[in-house]
């Protein structure tokens, strides 16, 4: 059981008789400690070492850390105080990064930072990116944007944190978890063949590297480790969120749902674990992702509709005016849009219900959320898109509610699927219904059950990870047991190929209905049928 | 069994189904090729490896090495002709180093150079350059200063190798044996406490690092490994040695002595071996070394006297006029005047027979060498120094003689003590007396029987080996199964410290007489006693 990955070590003094080298010493002591056979003790390290060791008196701090092949000493520290040891988590997404910097030997969290991923400046999504990184000078690119966004962030998490006197130099390892496209774009490895058939990566098991090597401006011995991926749309993060989540040592069949860029869905305990991305599934692709803004003040992220009165309440991130409406906050309103008899069971508004907020323009639907001037909105993407909103009106046309139809109807699919085609479980069998991603984490079990999004099991079995991406990456910095516990999880994974057939298109059919076209999978969905 | 560090393998096409990441694929057919379990794959060599891998058709030729935890991929290099492997083996000696080029797939040796290690700019001996090194600045020089030759001399090979076009990106391998000083300095490692009670190296078994991290210019992926050292009198260029000449394989016991700048002792075979350094006796200490001039032309390297009429006859290297007399020539000196009764028991000049060849000077008795003017020698250091020698006369003083007996019966005592009191053998069971280091090439073993410097054991039992450090590097790249040797090498040798005790004195004592005071020791020795 090794609780840490910095270990205090006192060395017996050289003596005649035992003239064991400096490195040989130190390695004994280490090997006893963790209890491991083999320890790779990087030659440069050896450099300053007999000087420093015997000023130190014979006592050091050993950082540690592993690959594939075992452990390995990544420094050497002073051991008295003033010489903390620090790691920082990261989440890589697509969208957005977020650091946190963590105290190795307090096991404390001490700050966590969040930017938005740069390489958006070059391309939004995963496709164009891949697409821009084709050539050699655009992957060095999108390497280096990311790259010197975290060394900025570090900048920040190092100045900000007060309590002790830290430079980059006190940050020894960096565990990233991210996707796989991601994953490659961080290393500066060729993520071409990751969108073609057959979907090869490059590498599923990156080796831990030099900081020094990939331009990571944390202490010039320190270790970079990227999460493995298990595929080219299963990657690393998921594996990072299932270590959080624990989902391979459960007693009882779980569910995770990761919806974020894509949808990743991992069912399973601790005797077996399957695992599907939504990406092969093309309806959904580009739709749970692009179904609203990012959360940020002035969003709406949750509505209620008075069924009776047909009044509309709406509640923005902040209490801020409007200014458009988030994933989670779309989901709700569809929700109460359908229970209050304002969207039919095809997904359509209801003129007649919907009243004076209904309102048609070149021929479509369009139905407006905010009450305000009702001014005439332009092209009907004040709720999509990041232009400056029109602050009286947020407006949803039924273009975009056809959207979130399919991405819900997508979303059930898959979980029909993995559930009931591939475990052969029912829906009720599942024991937790884990929900990660930053915007998993937002949406309201209870809205997307309404809208046949999620199946309709007890509330109390859905649990929100929150950022189990950046979670898992931490608890690897805290718990180097984490190793083994990676490694189970990404041998132990089938992950399945999500093939749109004609079993899989029928599903989908049933799926695009409010609830489904199949009521009985709904029985707590209750309709508002008075007047 | 692995015959060589470069593996041509095909990997099985990427189809849908099997969507196993490029790295992946390679490390599976790796592993099965080479029998191993785990295989370190760097993760920057995945950078550019996706499209390289399908232009070339799905086959590779990928470079091995190993550290302690195990096999490593150092790179992964084009199938097809025209871009050979090569790997160079270094002799890394104080005053000399060597450089092999090998041909990695072929198992050639296709060029060599030699030239003198630079750092004697800075000191002419070990101790002086430690004491050089113990700032880091002196440390650093030291090391830029073996660094930069190196360089210079890959560049020299390539050069002039006109087989094939190879550039220094075609060396993927860089094995190195030297003592344990100079393997400290080559990589910029502390050698302080080396020389310093209770004599600890700041490390033995250095892992192999990245030649970019050395800054040796071969390919910039290529890996340098440096032979471990036992303790700091027994440094990689001995394990070099015992792995050229199998002395832990053979049937019976057997002795390798390597004089070179010190003079270290290896006895054992398959079962044990037993290992001490000659610098532990003081009396050694700057005494072989010292003997003589360097092997260069002119110097006088073979000495014949006619023992009736006390004509000498001196060979010179390249027949040149004589200037002066290498430590092998000074052995064949001392055995021939000691047989032709020129000198006495105790080493002293008889000058009743040497007749006109023996003159005084402030009190000290010289021997002329060569004959020629018969100019007045200044300072008697003729035969000693690399100052510029006095054409005529090359002249040996009683002091160099007393000098050459001192060093010679410390020879002597360090084989008895480890034979006969450390091993409990009798010289006559040893099976085979190898002799290595560039000095012992030249030796002519019946006259170092002679004088009293090796046992008196059949003369073919001798065995030159030449530069077996060399040697033994350029084995390790020529059988990746030298790993395995080398290990069993280190772990088995039992070092034993040298500690001059009053018996050791005995010993001593005994041998300086020629060719001992224990004349049973010596049967062979027959000295002339005619007229």
């Amino acid at each position: 059981m090794n609780q840490s990955f910095v270990k205090y070590i006192e060395l017996p003094e050289p003596i005649l008789g035992n003239n064991t080298a400096d490195v040989e010493r130190i390695k004994a002591v280490v090997k006893k400690e963790i209890g491991t056979e083999s320890l790779f003790f990087p030659t440069p390290l050896a450099a300053d070492l007999p000087k420093k060791l015997r000023s130190w008196n014979h006592r050091v701090k050993v950082v540690l850390f592993r690959d594939s092949m075992g452990w390995r000493v990544v420094d050497i520290v002073e051991p008295d105080k003033g010489r903390p040891v620090f790691g920082i988590a990261a989440d890589l997404g697509t969208t957005r990064i977020v650091l946190r910097l963590i105290n190795l030997e307090s096991m404390t969290a001490c700050g966590e930072v969040g930017f938005d991923n740069p390489q958006a400046s070059i391309a939004p999504d995963v496709l164009a990116r891949i697409h821009h990184a084709r050539n050699e000078e655009g992957l060095i690119e999108l390497q280096q944007l990311v790259i010197s966004a975290f060394n900025q962030n570090i900048d920040l998490l190092c100045t900000a944190h007060t309590v002790e006197k830290i430079t980059s130099q006190s940050i020894h390892l960096l565990t990233v978890a991210g996707n796989s496209a991601m994953t490659h774009l961080f290393l500066g490895v060729d993520p071409s063949f990751l969108i073609r058939e057959p979907y090869i990566p490059a590498l599923n098991v990156p080796e831990p590297l030099d900081a020094g090597e990939l331009g990571i401006k944390i202490n010039r011995r320190g270790m970079v480790y990227l999460f493995p991926n298990i595929g080219s749309y299963f990657g690393g993060d998921l594996i990072s969120g299932i270590l959080f989540a624990q989902l391979h040592r459960k007693e009882n069949p779980c569910i995770m749902v990761d919806v974020g860029t894509n949808a990743e869905v991992v069912v399973g305990y601790r005797d077996w674990l399957i695992a599907c991305a939504g990406a092969a599934g093309p309806a959904l692709e580009g739709g749970i992702s692009d179904m609203g803004m990012t959360a940020k003040p002035g969003v709406i992220d949750r509505v209620k509709i008075d069924p009776a009165t047909g009044a509309v309440e709406v509640h923005t991130i902040g209490d801020r005016p409007p200014i458009g409406i988030c994933g989670s906050g779309m989901i709700d309103l569809a929700a109460q849009l359908f229970l209050s008899g304002m969207l039919d069971i095809r997904g359509k508004f209801v003129p007649e219900r919907c009243k004076e907020r209904y309102f048609e323009k070149e021929g479509v639907g369009h139905f407006s959320v905010s009450e305000g001037g009702l001014k005439e909105p332009d092209s009907g993407s004040a709720s999509g898109s990041n232009s400056e909103p029109d602050m009286g009106a947020i407006v949803l046309s039924q273009v975009e509610m056809n959207s979130l139809t399919s991405s819900k109807a997508a979303m059930y699919s898959i979980l029909q699927v993995i559930i009931e085609k591939t475990a052969g479980l029912k829906f009720s069998d599942l024991a937790k219904f884990y929900v990660a991603g930053t915007f998993g984490s937002f949406i309201n079990p209870e809205s997307a059950i309404s809208i046949g999004m999620l199946p309709d099991i007890p509330l109390e079995k859905f649990e929100v990870l929150g950022n189990s991406s950046l979670e898992g990456a931490a608890k690897l910095l805290m718990n180097p047991d984490s190793f083994e516990e990676i490694e189970e999880i990404r041998q132990g994974i089938t992950y399945i190929e999500l093939n749109v057939n004609q079993e899989f298109m029928n599903i989908f059919s049933g799926a695009k209905f409010y609830p489904h076209t199949d009521i009985s999978r709904f029985p707590s969905v209750k309709l508002y049928h008075g007047q």
